[in-house]
């Protein structure tokens, strides 16, 4: 039964923390959505819960948390549609010789080293009847994502979006998101083939269609409905209702394939035709009650799962540096020396490296999902939510540190403007870049 | 458990049935609205579970209806919140003596019916244990409610907003919420006393200070947030937040007093400062998605509680058809009559009695809580659903045949341009009206 005042009582705590901890994040340099991101942590049982046990269980009992996740899964799908929106491809058209190796070789390095790593973590840290196969697949995956949305959010308050090193970090992000996500759908086949009906070919098969239908097809539906809003000026409720459905529907076949509900969601964004005015007024349509709404929920959501009582062993806490280790080891050595090597300078080499290194919200993503399906245990899930914080949190400094005083060019001191920019102002200047 | 899956095919499904049926109902020339309350029946039990049993079982499985609630009442504390915004009073300031007699007979006239017929329905269709007051006054309040929404969206779209029928239909309507709001809170207060641990005058002191709360320090802060607009040119994502949250919170308030959430949200909507370019902009963020989104979730939940199948004796047909009857007679008797005596034409006076028997989404609004609160039948429920549909449904035909045919002047006559008005167009029109 749904309880109505607390369902609104914990919707209005999650909200206030979520801008307050944005707020204060925002006063020492860090994009407002990390402040998202630790404020869920604050109301789990990390902090809020150790803290005060009694307010913690009266505000998120565990039978209420059903509609909690209900309503985060919506948003989610929601803001992957949009963040598929987001990633233009066409940022991979001009790209330099320093993106065309830099983008492999930023999946390729952290993702061995996941699979390294995994060697070790598996006897261990696995859950029970996962195959090392799917295990190593998983930690690779989870060491190779770049936040896209986070990074274009820090490139763009830095002023960085149009120089030579944004737009490599934009189309390395792009390729490795895309790579993440495509390995995270080979690890959901094979983890979930025991549960399906369905023989593995027949999934492949199915897959290969449900890519075919939405690249031909329903790119042309989709490309008529942007042409209506051409004639009409404003995205009408109907094109709206239409637009959800589509992406609701592509969630909803992945989902049933095997892959996962938000892969198909994040693909029917990226199928969405790409004229500016239309993605903009799509956007200005969803994002703002997509992002200050929902998307908190699934911050807390996570933070509610992410509990640092598991790790409650010195040994456990130094698996958790490792893989923090690893991570921020894999992402520099990937990014930074190839893009050394084709021609950077150290700086803005190794301002790349930090940036590849923003995990963000994407890395939650793919975590709750490996939580979800069984292939990692809640003690692993809580060091790679760790894992995916603190590299999102050191970002800003290690670029402020890297690009704009160690490595300066002398007497070209430049302190970055102190300016708190507010997210409106990043949406706009990357709606219209 | 959330099954994301079905959650997902749900709301599919549930979005495609309303633009569908909305779009049949456009056809007809009946608002989009009153095709989406239609689609949620044809979903419930009374047509779906009806002609296919198998596939409304497995697509709406008992267990799986809290999930559907839960996001069906985030999104009507949103729609309520916008409701409130829409209801500008300053409508009722420059009222004609039509409207200053119209308005309050427009509410007595039908509320006196409905509690007579309470003394005939009581025996056989109130709940256990519900005081003859409380199924009386709610029985009242259920023929009083004129859907200000629905209302104003035809008046719009026959464009007799701006002509003294209109004022004074809207004048009317946005009393008669009001008040029937104001029987509902008081509803609540009695039939939940007995459950809540406060004493009645408590609850009453608390109700009072939440008012006085509401409209002193919070309005100031709203006005502040609108400054805060003024200077900025746009709605920020902070500014959204606060505002929602500002609705949240006034939502669960009342919830805690023992009237409904959904009061607060509407009150809070009210309690915004009134300058047209920050409720457009407001309006704007928010509207498309809770609109298209949202709301047909609520009308499916509505459907999927609707049950025609109770209605399995002739006598039960016989009693929803004394109730479509008093509902009509007292709008058409409580609006009609004193406007033609105080000096409208029957034409006008006429289709104003038309005009106010349209009952919408507020009355299924008012239906659900009196069912969740145990005052009303699944039952009567049923025929106060009907009630509600076969009034709303009415209202546009009545109003072509009264005001543009029967009663139009000689030689005057005008059939109404038979152009489809997208709702965008409508809510342009509203919004800037």
């Amino acid at each position: 039964m749904l309880n109505l005042p607390l369902f609104t009582m914990q919707i209005i705590v999650i909200l206030t923390a979520a801008r307050l901890v944005g707020w204060a994040f925002r006063k020492i340099r860090q994009p407002q959505v990390v402040g998202e991101m630790a404020a869920g942590i604050l109301l789990g049982p990390s902090v809020l819960g150790w803290i005060a046990p009694g307010a913690y269980h009266s505000l998120f009992p565990s039978q209420s948390l059903g509609f909690l996740n209900a309503l985060s899964q919506v948003g989610l799908i929601v803001f992957m549609f949009l963040i598929g929106l987001e990633l233009d491809l066409q940022v991979l058209k001009g790209r330099t010789s320093t993106a065309f190796v830099t983008s492999p070789t930023s999946i390729i390095v952290p993702f061995s080293l996941g699979v390294l790593l995994a060697l070790y973590l598996y006897p261990h840290l696995s859950e029970e009847g996962v195959s090392f196969l799917v295990f190593a697949l998983f930690i690779g995956a989870a060491m190779s994502i770049t936040a896209f949305p986070v990074l274009a959010r820090i490139l763009s308050e830095r002023k960085l979006l149009r120089t030579e090193l944004g737009a490599v970090a934009i189309a390395c992000a792009a390729l490795d998101d895309i790579s993440g996500w495509m390995i995270l759908a080979i690890v959901l086949l094979l983890a979930r083939a025991a549960e399906t009906s369905l023989p593995f070919w027949a999934t492949i098969i199915g897959v290969g269609l449900y890519v075919i239908v939405m690249l031909y097809p329903l790119r042309k539906l989709v490309i008529r409905i942007e042409m209506y809003y051409e004639q009409r000026g404003e995205i009408t409720q109907g094109a709206l209702a239409l637009i959800l459905v589509f992406a609701l529907g592509s969630a909803w076949i992945t989902e049933m394939l095997g892959i996962h509900a938000l892969f198909g969601a994040f693909m029917a964004g990226v199928a969405m035709p790409r004229k500016r005015n239309f993605i903009h007024a799509l956007i200005e349509k969803m994002y703002d009650f997509a992002v200050v709404f929902l998307l908190p929920l699934f911050f807390a959501y996570t933070g509610l799962r992410t509990s640092l009582g598991l790790l409650n062993e010195f040994a456990l806490w130094a698996d958790a540096g490792l893989i923090l280790l690893v991570a921020v080891a894999g992402k520099f050595v990937g990014a930074a020396l190839p893009a050394r090597w084709t021609g950077m300078s150290w700086r803005e080499a190794g301002a790349l490296g930090a940036l590849m290194n923003t995990r963000g919200l994407m890395e939650l993503v793919l975590l709750n999902i490996g939580l979800d399906i069984g292939v990692i245990t809640p003690t692993l899930f809580t060091m790679l939510v760790i894992m995916a914080l603190v590299t999102t949190f050191m970002t800003s400094p290690l670029v402020e540190w890297i690009y704009f005083r160690r490595l300066a060019p002398k007497g070209e001191y430049q302190p970055t403007a102190p300016e708190v920019v507010s997210p409106d102002e990043v949406d706009e200047a990357l709606a219209v870049e």
